[in-house]
């Protein structure tokens, strides 16, 4: 192969460079390239392309997809140019990826790395979304970003009950990557962190194989690891008047968080084992839903209205005054609500507790997340019965910007 | 939730609790009895059953599923005769989950645990299989078992390159499940986990995320996380020869392993990042295939037939020397071949390498590890061009048993 001939130029299709090979005979052997976008290539593509383009940007309200990887990034930087620069080629490798192509397009000479890393050929566009945030610490002085702190993207205070690792916590900006397909998703985020070389490292990153929450009207409701099903009475993605109430920044701004919304993930582990030795009463109490049918106790089917003043014939709430969804409900939190969108992961065995490390990695979306979720999870972390059966290992926060136009990129309007 | 009357009988199916709801009133909200099968549930079953009972265990020459949940078990007690209750349990409540049922029947009573866990309500069979292993250690005279230890179980020597930690290797007992939804195959491993309480504790544990291997005739070639297809020149389950040969233990026995096989499994580590820094060229010698298509270098499509003795027009061979397929080729290695079966996995982020912990879950099964993997190991071990970017980091050897007849159990011809 020291044969220059045999170098084919970047960027060919496959069929340009059969030809070539015809041509070049079978010194192109070696030299395969590998141009070829997810979505032509041979294989069993699935999925549909979710723009990435748009008012918002996708993965708040696109329906959950099945898989997530999330990551979150250090800077090891002090440029802004080069966070401008990062954001830039993270908008135009995510846009390419949504569509089912490769991260970059310089995938066929033999003399240079590929640009993309191979692995999702031939998978389509498997729905995958990339949602990108900023995180507290970004402002923190080494961008010349910190009197554009909006004030809701404060630090989130500890809160009770919090066991957390800073190691699996916080982080500069996020990337969450969902799609259909779970190499699809490592894909994505596996990309981003390579072009990010250099620039950022990851902090840390979770995978999450189930997802835990219905955000599309047409969606079943989905079990968590507990076995019961989660994200019933979710803010939906038809119900506009909610997002814009909860969700969707406002005239509040900042202006480029304008469209946009406040991430929260909290890992939060679940000791299932504990969990498995107990009554189903005391599972069903402990979350106040059925188990088998979803409904709220006192009512028969999964979409009942939650009726907390309903009493029971001994004179007690049907629904335990500690139980999750009594606490979480927009009646006992100023009508406050959240989108919630949420995975359930396991992280091997836990050979110090002699346990599955696994739980739900909740994600939310919010116009305000200390007016949303803190102001909830103080209820649950002081009282809800579940905190006997999970731990809140992680937490992070970021602002997620408001979608991009063709031609733009995230975060335009604060780099 | 004190009235003995909104207790319902166990086993009881959902029309026969609506009925007993419809009489025994609003007391039966909080004991809503669990005891659907998954297949029988709301949402959206898919998958097909996979039957658990047969010649052979399921999950060997089954089509390889998309997702694993892989477990390894020590045995905390040194009766056999516990080993046996354990056995058969598992065979039992295997044969039910494989069937889309719970894990146990008992799920109808607020009074105990519920013996499932719920999380796979409503998913569906999900193609699941489970198979299950014994590995040397079991035959360490704990349960008087010494003697029937096949020559074959002897433990896989120390191999070139290797860099095994024992926390994630080895174990008396191992639990492959496979299904096309990942939640599935983890719901298998968490009851079968559930089941063994008190008789064995769960080792190591890997979930594996994208199937790498064809070994179904009718399968697409899936890519690995180096971005090459893998598994090209796979035993596939329509090769009934190869099968016979290769695979299936036959007269040589013991007899509990007739119609068994020996399942190596190696937790290979990629260093992603070095690669994905490494030319397109490199990285194709390095395999001895094209990135693209996946043809051997000097063919032109994936099925092309490995030419070993092809040589270049610099006079060397187009497949290099230390070529990943030359040193693997059973022309190289007596003849001999294995069916593999792996997963591409990550289990997050590495702070002390700032790397992706991610790679490839090789599982292969064989009728003699020695004279099979470890002889092809101790080649690529030594002089494979890939070692500069991988690590073995785990290692086990399993004898899988024969399959099981309705009303047996698996290793009954063992215990």
């Amino acid at each position: 192969m020291t044969d220059d001939a045999a170098k084919p130029r970047a960027g060919l299709t496959r069929r340009g460079l059969i030809g070539a090979g015809a041509a070049g005979g079978i010194a192109l052997a070696a030299g395969g390239g590998f141009a070829l976008g997810r979505a032509e290539a041979s294989g069993d593509p699935t999925g549909e392309v979710v723009a990435f383009h748009g008012e918002h940007q996708a993965g708040i309200t696109t329906p959950a997809q099945d898989r997530l990887h999330f990551a979150s990034f250090d800077l090891t930087t002090d440029s802004v140019a080069d966070l401008r620069t990062l954001l830039k080629e993270w908008t135009a490798a995510s846009a390419r990826m949504t569509k089912g192509e490769p991260a970059g397009t310089e995938n066929g000479d033999p003399y240079l790395p590929p640009d993309d890393t191979g692995e999702a050929v031939g998978l389509g566009p498997a729905d995958l979304t990339i949602t990108i945030g900023f995180g507290p610490s970004l402002f923190d002085g080494r961008f010349g970003l910190a009197s554009q702190r909006p004030d809701r993207l404060r630090p989130i205070p500890r809160l009770p009950a919090d066991e957390l690792d800073p190691k699996i916590s916080d982080g500069d900006v996020c990337v969450q990557a969902c799609a259909n397909d779970p190499q699809v998703a490592f894909h994505a985020v596996r990309n981003l962190a390579k072009i990010a070389q250099g620039v950022a490292v990851m902090r840390w990153c979770q995978l999450g194989f189930g997802r835990t929450s219905r955000t599309g009207a047409s969606q079943e409701t989905p079990r968590n690891l507990m076995g019961f099903k989660d994200g019933t009475n979710n803010i939906l993605n038809d119900d506009g008047g909610a997002l814009e109430q909860f969700v969707w920044v406002g005239d509040e701004g900042p202006e480029w968080m304008r469209g946009g919304s406040y991430l929260v993930s909290r890992r939060i582990r679940m000791l299932i084992e504990p969990w498995d030795r107990t009554f189903l009463q005391e599972q069903e109490q402990t979350f106040g839903r059925m188990k088998e049918s979803g409904a709220p106790i006192g009512g028969s089917e999964e979409k009942d209205e939650v009726d907390l003043g309903a009493i029971g014939p001994d004179g007690n709430p049907l629904i335990p005054a500690d139980a999750h969804i009594r606490l979480a409900s927009p009646e006992l939190n100023g009508g406050e609500r959240i989108l919630r969108r949420g995975y359930s992961f396991t992280d091997g065995f836990d050979v110090t507790r002699g346990q599955l490390d696994a739980g739900l990695f909740f994600i939310c979306f919010q116009r305000d997340p200390h007016k949303q979720f803190v102001r909830i999870q103080e209820k649950l972390g002081a009282d809800d019965r579940l905190n006997e059966y999970i731990l809140h290992t992680g937490s992070a926060l970021f602002a997620v910007p408001g979608g991009v136009s063709e031609g733009g990129y995230v975060g335009q309007g604060l780099v």
